[in-house]
């Protein structure tokens, strides 16, 4: 799924008006106002591509006289030293416009190849990767594109289009005498037709408590391979499993094998690192 | 330095509006209106705190009859395990500010954690860590603030307030035949008194050109500690300098004792890892 | 399920730009600065009451001083020449505002009388009533709040928080050689596990087509009762199903007993009547 | 007159955001991205057309590739199934963008075509039709300009561009000591030489007062059509009038006959239905 | 007639954003967070007093612990040396807001006060001073209440709240064969009952005609005082008057004795010299 | 340097919504939609040419059909009369622009006219103009620019850009023990290495101290000329020189001519008068 261009403008705009500020001091005191210049956006390290769309808004926005051709395509997976885009004309903006344009894509590029590691480690088994709403405040619809690009699926993607009973909202019915059946009950009542409910459990009993009451999703938090077996058996086919809890790349395989239908890894949007990309001055006249 | 309100203002009410979007269907669903509850912030590994004004400032935008109270001082080295603030009145509430508290927090925190151990290994040398303009879009404020928070300095704010001549800038004009004394000459000449110049060189006769050019600052890219300790011979005190370049907590030792008076590390905003803080219901009714 | 104080806040501060604009001539030209005024707000015909916080918002945002106690709950079924709230203060604010506040007060109460009108003709039934998104652009928050606060259900908020493959996207895919079973299978594999994904169906073997590809909720689109009927027999309780098109008050009845799950209505926000209420001066001092 | 650009852009990008939101779930899934449609606009009742060029921008703003063609003149009065607009390309962009450019075009046509019943209704007579600021809040100056295309005269646009005394305005005043002819000189006083004056009156002999206190214009409120009579013969051509209150299609004719040189519609924009008008795909490819 | 609260606002906001920036580094590097000061708002010189509203919404925006308390009325001829207001509490905010809060002061005070010198040279006549359109970009509102503050009248707010026929206009309808008398009436026609229409005229001949056609209002433009006299005469009541055009202080009582309703001076907004007021910090704690 | 597009995109955006609100009433009532029109931008005074990109765009904005030719270069020196730009295209869109684009241009015009006097005023000397930070709210950034149009050199931007301790902020510290050298430390040990700290003092004494502490810049604050020749010659080259206080045409060469590098004069952005810029209708079609 695409991004629209109100999100990418948005974003864009707002990036550049905290960098730019004011005026860009450099540029237009060094940089002869006639100079023009062509560049090469270069992977310096292997991974997924992941933004281009939004690196080109930031050099269309500094000034549409820039040209922009991409070279490969959005979510290919490129080696260390492929040159992915090409930007090319007057030199101020092309120079104005590159820490932002890198910004956006190294931290995209990132999100989207760790995803695809994670896809690529349950390859084989009937686990999908999901996000979570764990993502950078205001950037949510880029990073939740990112993951998308790396292969992997979005979780919902804000308060409001998804019910899920965590822990916290659990331990508050609870001390109202609301137990797990009686919060799922209640929320599938007062929500519409379209709206899915899930909740987290944290036991095999609450699994299958949970999927006799209705629940749509069901989160298994926090278990081990072994009793995320056993959950997955007690819900039967009832609802939607996902597993979630501190999975990392190397117990995320095990976790996969256990037969739950997704894992979410937080990881993917709160902990990724950008990828090392960089703008390379190809010709300058 | 602090924060302003405006810049705090501005980023909740955004990463509100994106995650709570038009309503939060989990909550007003599930939870009676007139539940109340008290819940710990905790953080669940050891760390510096950083951005508990900006937490505060979630829960008091979605319901302004929620009380907040931070039990260590925003900059303290904390335990795992330790609670740093509790938050208490209308549960609904509480749990729809809940996971954008937490997604600020975790990143700030996450990034003065970062500074802080840097700081510390170069401790005793005369040298001071620096940021980049490597940050997340649309939060620059609040990760300058969480460096400055973990004991580092905060370089440029953006393209506005200080020249900074860099390696593609020094490209362009090379081929207008302006070498790197002229570039700092125009640099000079077309900006206030205010403004400072600096420039990127990757030799150490460069560096000592650049400083009799009168640069106030002088970038030195990607040398190893040898080099760097001539460059800085060679600047003899003229200018500034800056050490950058893919310096790990590894290698920032050796490079602080070539007797740079800074070195820049963009992996402090791009890449730093956000902590593990969550939030606990402690009492519920 | 409320409303956000940003959606509010939001919708007052421009209503109140547009009306009020730069100064209000008259009040400050003819009004005393010192007067006082108290005044009631007077449903002039019967009705569900709708909009109480949105109009005590607009009054705090003109003046904060005047205030402001609503004699009714929100969602009371009143009587003509009930008074549902007071306000009181300074007499240039409450003119000031008096206009907007009763435009949202009674497009709301409209929509949520309205809405009350139609749940009471398919009392006993097992359906339930549903919103469109033929909402007002830029109020639909303060619409889908007034359908429920008139004992309705609300369906999507909007495109991004479920799947509706109507007539339109089924031509298109069709053209593609892509029938309907297709389509729901292309839909559900591209979202994430909380997503819902309806279809709109025009004959009793396409909506069992749907039912068996898997579809959430089923769309019956302008077919008389009796059809209805046997289209919900034909789903056989493997989706929701949700008649729509052209339904009225006379006509609803027979439609709920057709034994479907929903009735949307579209009238409901695009043509809903706007309540007759007023403001009454009481006291002026 | 016209519509601005920029009113036309704020109204669209708000509702396409409200709308279309993080992103449009089932185009993006269901649909392939090379589809492409042209679909025609299509009253599916007859009505007066208003608002196609509101529509045409809902589809450039979505996609710049669609390409959009009237086929009648905005204003035209047309018949049950006459197809007005035919928008053709990328058919993601155009299922994207349809429902938010018929709400657009539904309450503006609804509103124009009410309007032009009026108006109809009093031809022949010197009375025109005036709208009033009972209008959708966000929406004025597109319900305006509606009036305006159905044939009828804009009253004030707000508070900001005329003077008008209305009932609570003079209680509080009288409560102050100040009557009518002091209110209309106070105001006259105070306002720029730009600035008409209306006063609100309920019997003949406050008219005839209001006149010789030089009111610009008065309102004569809530009077039938024989005391309206009286009143015009007593204001004598010193000041234009205005009836209004609860005015019917099957009262207006006997108002207007009364000689009165404007009548006052607040149903025209609070409570006109919106018109039947679809979307219909003609060829998908 | 006051300022908006919201206008008040945004011109505030505004203002202290371009100026405070990211941080105010001077006050956060130099001066002790718990440092407090209470300071006087002095004028250096002699003037009518203007903005203190907005001036304490400056320091109330920057921190609401800071306490303001004006000495002197708004719109109060004050001495050179007077203090005007006194403004306390931490001094980090104090210095912040400092500069934002005199330049608001300083252009709005320097309006007021060359407004007043205007409206005393005409005392006497029968002839009052208007403003123009002639405003600062983003200023208007505050410079009409600073006219306004200064005795002066407002003229129109902007191209919306009245038809105003210029030498532009008329040069265009003439190329259309659309003379003085057309123009008015096409202008009459098409606009409500509340607009007035203003004509501009640069003969006698013209002036007469202008009120024979029903013109509103007539701008006598460049005209001496001789001709304006003629012009008065001619139009003999039937319309108000206006000179426009280069009038100075020392021009402008002929101008007036010449018996026009109204001289408007362009000056008054767009070249009144800023008053000199500055602020003492009378205690530092 | 340049005006970045974004600046004067937001300026001009808000400028027209100001003036043209609704709808502009006179042109769309009185001028055919068909009519088009050329004219010329003059200068009714002789002045240095500023603002012609941001009146341009005005135009732009309007009616992207309008089309721009500017006749003469930004920042040149024109006599009276001088015609320094075409606009031509629908005249509708002409005369909504024309007010808007003039109001810009005649204040861009008049502070870069004012600023090339002062500059001329002390040719040949080695002072160099200042502006400061009294600029009108919202309009910073483009007086600013017009202050380099003129030849004169921008001071600090805002309070992010630079560190200035001036008499308000000495008088705090000195209350809390701290005098100018610990001021200086102070500010020196807080910012970033880009940071200049600049330090207003009223005496030679304090001028020497200065400099001694490390001041890159000291303010000579209302010094007569005998007495900045002295601070000069104490500070002996250890800082920049800034001369500042009530400074006019007629005392600036005696200031400049004490040695002083730079001289700020806040009458530029404060106090210029607008120059006298007319819009000629050439062609009406």
């Amino acid at each position: 799924m695409d991004l629209s261009t109100d999100t990418i403008h948005e974003v864009v705009a707002r990036a550049l008006r905290e960098d730019v500020g004011a005026v860009d001091l450099t540029t237009l005191a060094a940089v002869p106002a006639e100079a023009r210049a062509e560049a090469h956006v270069v992977f310096r390290e292997a991974g997924v591509v992941c933004g281009l769309p939004v690196a080109r808004a930031v050099f269309a926005a500094v000034d549409p006289a820039l040209s922009w051709k991409a070279t490969v395509g959005e979510g290919t997976r490129v080696e260390q030293g492929t040159i992915v885009a090409t930007v090319a004309g007057p030199a101020r903006g092309l120079l104005t416009g590159e820490r932002v344009a890198l910004n956006l894509l190294q931290r995209m590029s990132g999100i989207a190849t760790m995803a695809a590691r994670y896809v690529e480690a349950v390859a084989g088994t009937g686990a999908r990767i999901l996000d979570t709403r764990k993502t950078t405040p205001g950037l949510r619809a880029l990073e939740k594109y990112a993951v998308r690009t790396g292969g992997a699926v979005n979780h919902r993607y804000g308060l409001y289009d998804g019910v899920m009973l965590k822990d916290n909202h659990l331990a508050i019915l609870a001390a109202h005498g609301l137990g797990l059946a009686e919060a799922i009950g209640r929320a599938r009542a007062a929500v519409g037709p379209m709206v899915r409910v899930e909740v987290e459990v944290e036991s095999v009993e609450q699994a299958a408590a949970a999927a006799a009451a209705g629940a749509d999703m069901i989160l298994l938090d926090n278990m081990p391979p072994a009793q995320l077996r056993a959950a997955v058996a007690a819900v039967a086919g009832r609802a939607r499993t996902e597993a979630s809890g501190g999975i990392t790349l190397e117990t995320i395989r095990a976790v996969a094998e256990s037969g739950v239908d997704y894992i979410s890894v937080g990881a993917l949007t709160h902990s990724a690192r950008a990828l090392d990309i960089g703008l390379d001055i190809a010709i300058g006249v």
